[in-house]
């Protein structure tokens, strides 16, 4: 089953090209009520609705370092920390954004917007401290998901011993289509993955890669609790525009046009606007970052 | 005024020692609805209720080294990062917990449990990209938080350039016992602070010694975008276990009471217990940490 949440944040589920509306307040609700959900005997055109991000969840917990290549050609070009496996933080759900939307370019906080794209997994059920031998009962899905990220303010960040900034500003978290469940997706670990910018393709690989498999990531961060609806990401592949022999001709800039991909799961696309686009005051900026404390 | 969470999540206000119910699903909502709530009618003796965390957020943003005593500390006992202002990540909004509730000690997982007085920020309203000058207007008041930390895993997730995980683990976010708003707060730079861990005081020391000062750290953090009911932290003062010539004699252990306080907010008190006073099940493990990856 595909789920989306569309228009006004309607929840439904794909029925070929028809979305069928659920009797729910939102997808996540879907999951809090275990599925069980009524139709409410409403359909439409799939292409006569706005598909919005197919969840916003009650957490988004972001790992990282879970690609081998990633990491290797992250440390060629001196992001020179060791990734411990399983690190993680959470994302904002409030720069989440859906499909086809646009990502608003922060001219006056950084000059190096890139993209990651990440196999995300949704959580099913409320749970906590459990062994990966139980993870696969908490999985109800998968979507995709653009790590968004601002390279000049993750490297000041690092430096402090966090990320999080950089990866959380406004329109920074694109996911979708939709959310399809794992009925559909008999092995998750076999998923081709590819990201293109402008139909160039810049990232490529499948979550066979994946240094922690699935059910001990799901499992490691529960220790932290899950809420029903709760998102988990997996790690990126090679290829982001930070690693290039010259970077500055990979970063996002406005007018680019970025699909992200995984297989069985769906294309997520979305475009980059500059920040007059989407506000009627100058880009907005700030010193903070000077300097450093004591 | 005081607004309070009580007995199975009913939002009241404190009228003297009596819980005035509130009108509304939550006090999130109350902020959502911008105070216009009514009253239900319904009077308790605020004895006669068990006091909840006074708000779960949609996001807590939780900032760090915004006193330069406790980083000089830091510093003193080898945890060298260099501190940039305006460092944040999200907090679990899942391990919240509230006054005197249990902090589960998680045996499985750390020896290094610590703790730190921070003040917490609630904001009244949405809105995002703004500066100092308008961050007033989005404050709507002030509640106490004890970061609650695992500072052997802290120490492990630092070298990879985050830090979440130690500060996530469930109960570990204890908030409280009120959210007074701010007309009861005349300067919130001028407020005393003090943690004490079974009589013993720890820290002590005042908001004026914040190195950014409320407005500046609300702004900055606007580019993410607020929700109204968004806590926003302001970092922890000197005096925490992990900086003691002996820390091990400090770390919290099962048993130990601790009391958090600051000046016209209030005292937060929780309490550790054990793992088994909690779980029926052997204290949770995992070996994810065990290398590094590539």
């Amino acid at each position: 089953m595909k789920l989306v949440t569309f228009d006004d944040g309607r929840p439904g589920r794909l029925d070929g090209d028809t979305v069928v509306e659920l009797d729910c307040a939102s997808t996540r609700e879907y999951f809090e009520r275990n599925g069980e959900v009524e139709e409410t005997g409403r359909r439409i055109a799939l292409s006569d609705v706005k598909l919005r991000a197919p969840i916003v969840p009650k957490k988004f917990f972001h790992t990282a370092g879970n690609f081998t290549e990633h990491h290797t050609e992250l440390q060629a070009v001196q992001w020179s920390h060791p990734v411990h496996k399983g690190i993680v933080f959470f994302q904002n759900v409030d720069a989440i954004i859906g499909p086809d939307e646009a990502i608003v370019y922060p001219e006056g906080l950084t000059k190096e917007l890139d993209y990651e794209l990440e196999l995300a997994i949704v959580i099913g059920k409320s749970g906590k401290f459990f062994g990966p031998e139980e993870a696969e009962s908490y999985i109800a899905g998968y979507t995709v998901f653009n790590d968004i990220t601002a390279r000049d303010i993750q490297r000041r960040e690092m430096q402090s011993g966090v990320f999080s900034f950089s990866k959380s500003i406004d329109t920074f978290c694109p996911i979708g289509p939709w959310i399809v469940t794992t009925d559909e997706i008999p092995d998750p670990q076999k998923l081709a993955m590819r990201l293109s910018v402008n139909g160039d393709v810049r990232q490529q690989g499948n979550t066979a890669q994946m240094v922690i498999s699935i059910p001990h990531l799901v499992a490691y961060h529960s220790a932290q609790g899950y809420s029903a609806g709760d998102i988990i990401t997996t790690g990126t592949i090679s290829g982001v525009a930070a690693v290039q022999p010259d970077p500055f001709q990979f970063y996002l800039r406005p007018g680019d046009r970025i699909e992200a991909e995984i297989e069985g799961v769906g294309v997520l696309r979305n475009h980059v606007v500059p920040w007059s686009a989407a506000h009627d005051t100058p880009p907005y900026s700030t010193d903070l970052y000077s300097s450093t404390v004591g």
